[in-house]
């Protein structure tokens, strides 16, 4: 079944508030995971908002907190999320990287004791909207192990990276494991296997079947040495600018909370558009592999997604969204 | 046969000087080949110096040209590299860009018409030797498909992520394809197949075989979609924030001239190193895959080379170091 943006959004609130969330909180959140399904990244909208209220529930996000700014040097601040709900924390972080930026070309919001953001592109489409290139990442807890190494020490931290542009813009949201725990769920729920070697099986083997990396815990990070180094790398950047927990911390506490996070923004008012335009028009003339098939620049999905959930309503599995109205 | 770092960085200073380069540029650029080669990057060191020669000669660097500022927008600045020795480019545009971040906390430098830097991680070391964070990026001539066509449209897009550290910086160096050419071009001669599939076959299946991959000219990204996106990504930043050529117009110039870079760079003075520590540490605890394999950080292969090379000497083709010798 399908339902309105809208229609979603007040039920998701409605919620909130019902479990004390202040109106503008309450608003913000759920226009966010509305969003989300809306952009069809289902696994980080409506499907989440069960888990999230849990976690509300059990106390484990402060609700009323108010992240703050604890240290400024030049252009790059440090801030403290305290726990507040995590997409609430992101936006007004990135949202201070672009005050930051239009002032002084640039500007740098690293934040400790951060939650879940959800969707990290959520954070891209704001800075883009603004006029902004943006950039952010994120730590998770131990998903994913290094090269040469067989148990997860490494975080999937992704990584976000938007440029605006007029005809929707180009947003790069990339996890360092080839697949998510989500995805490689989606698959084996499906019965499917994946497109292309997602980890590795019992006998070390890569493979394309979902439950067995699942069963091994061996997810592959991109290009093997390569996204396990920018993994650690990104780590290293948003723990130790923030002051805040790292992989390592994290996954000693046990529970995905309290993690660090970065939001960095260039102002891009004066770019010129043609560029992007032309970048995009060279990729798309790559001769396709498959007849009829076409080469996407980073959004282009989210965005036809966007377009058709807006015409026809967003799907939502219905044991959810029953579950939802429940609550 | 080894040489040492100094008679190596002597011998090319004196066919740079004696091609005309002044003095201090000179020295430079000899430096940088010897400590590529010093550091085990011999593909940008020594064994590309003849090939830079060349193009001298062509008068396709210009030698004498002296990049500049052509505009400032808060911390960040456009600059104009005048198709000067690039990795002469390379060192004053972060050198600025360490100077925009001690002053401001984060400084950033984005060049147009600048020349090949030979190895991305020279930059990223000279940041963190300065006590900042550097991250740099440049785009190249097409040579990667995207995901989903056959034909290169893709820069590989080398970038860099440095963060300081007294024990031996973290330093990134990555290009967005799993192999570059010339590694595979290294395979190839010694016989060997790839650790993991490189690309793709005449069949349009993945392989391991270099010298299939170079015939294809279907060189794999790393992670298919995901490298493919944040290679796309990097040359709409360098040349969008430059103002500076895309892919698409190096490749209808049909040479890798020209290019377009930037250099970020953070202020990581008051950084508490021990957040690195404590990632390198977490990250070696896993499990190796093999009895007596290592988990190793980005930059630690390299400074145990460099040590290697400095006590030993660096290793020389002796047919390539008799040409220099020669030139």
């Amino acid at each position: 079944m399908r339902v309105s943006f809208e229609n979603l959004k007040l039920q998701l609130k409605s919620v909130l508030l019902k479990y004390g969330f202040a109106e503008d909180r309450a608003e913000l959140c759920a226009r966010i995971f509305a969003e989300n399904s809306r952009d069809g990244v289902y696994s980080h909208g409506l499907n989440r908002f069960p888990v999230f209220v849990q976690l509300v529930k059990d106390g484990l996000i402060a609700i009323h907190a108010t992240p703050a700014s604890i240290g400024r040097y030049g252009v790059t601040e440090q801030w403290d999320g305290r726990n507040a709900p995590g997409m609430y924390t992101a936006s007004i972080a990135m949202q201070r990287a672009i005050v930051l930026a239009k002032e002084n070309g640039m500007g740098c919001v690293a934040v400790k004791n951060a939650n879940h953001w959800m969707r990290g592109g959520t954070y891209g489409w704001q800075a883009a909207d603004a006029g902004c290139i943006g950039i952010c990442a994120t730590n998770t807890i131990a998903n994913m192990p290094p090269y040469g190494g067989a148990t997860p020490v490494l975080g999937n931290n992704p990584l976000v990276i938007a440029v605006p542009r007029q005809e929707g813009h180009l947003v790069l949201d990339m996890a360092m494991s080839q697949f998510s725990y989500g995805k490689l769920q989606e698959y084996e729920l499906k019965g499917e296997k994946l497109p292309v070697a997602g980890g590795y099986d019992e006998n070390g083997d890569l493979t394309k079947d979902p439950a067995k990396i699942r069963a091994t815990g061996r997810t592959l990070p991109v290009g093997f040495w390569k996204g396990a180094g920018l993994s650690l790398m990104l780590d290293v950047l948003v723990s130790s600018l923030s002051g805040g927990r790292s992989v390592a911390e994290i996954t000693a506490e046990g529970t995905e909370a309290g993690v660090s996070q970065f939001f960095l923004c260039l102002d891009a008012g004066a770019l010129d558009e043609s560029v992007s335009e032309n970048i995009i028009n060279f990729t798309k003339r790559s001769v396709p592999l498959e007849d009829g098939a076409e080469v996407l620049y980073p959004g282009e999905r989210t965005l036809s997604t966007r377009h058709r959930n807006e015409a026809e309503g967003i799907p939502v599995n219905e044991a959810i969204w029953q579950q939802v109205l429940a609550l």
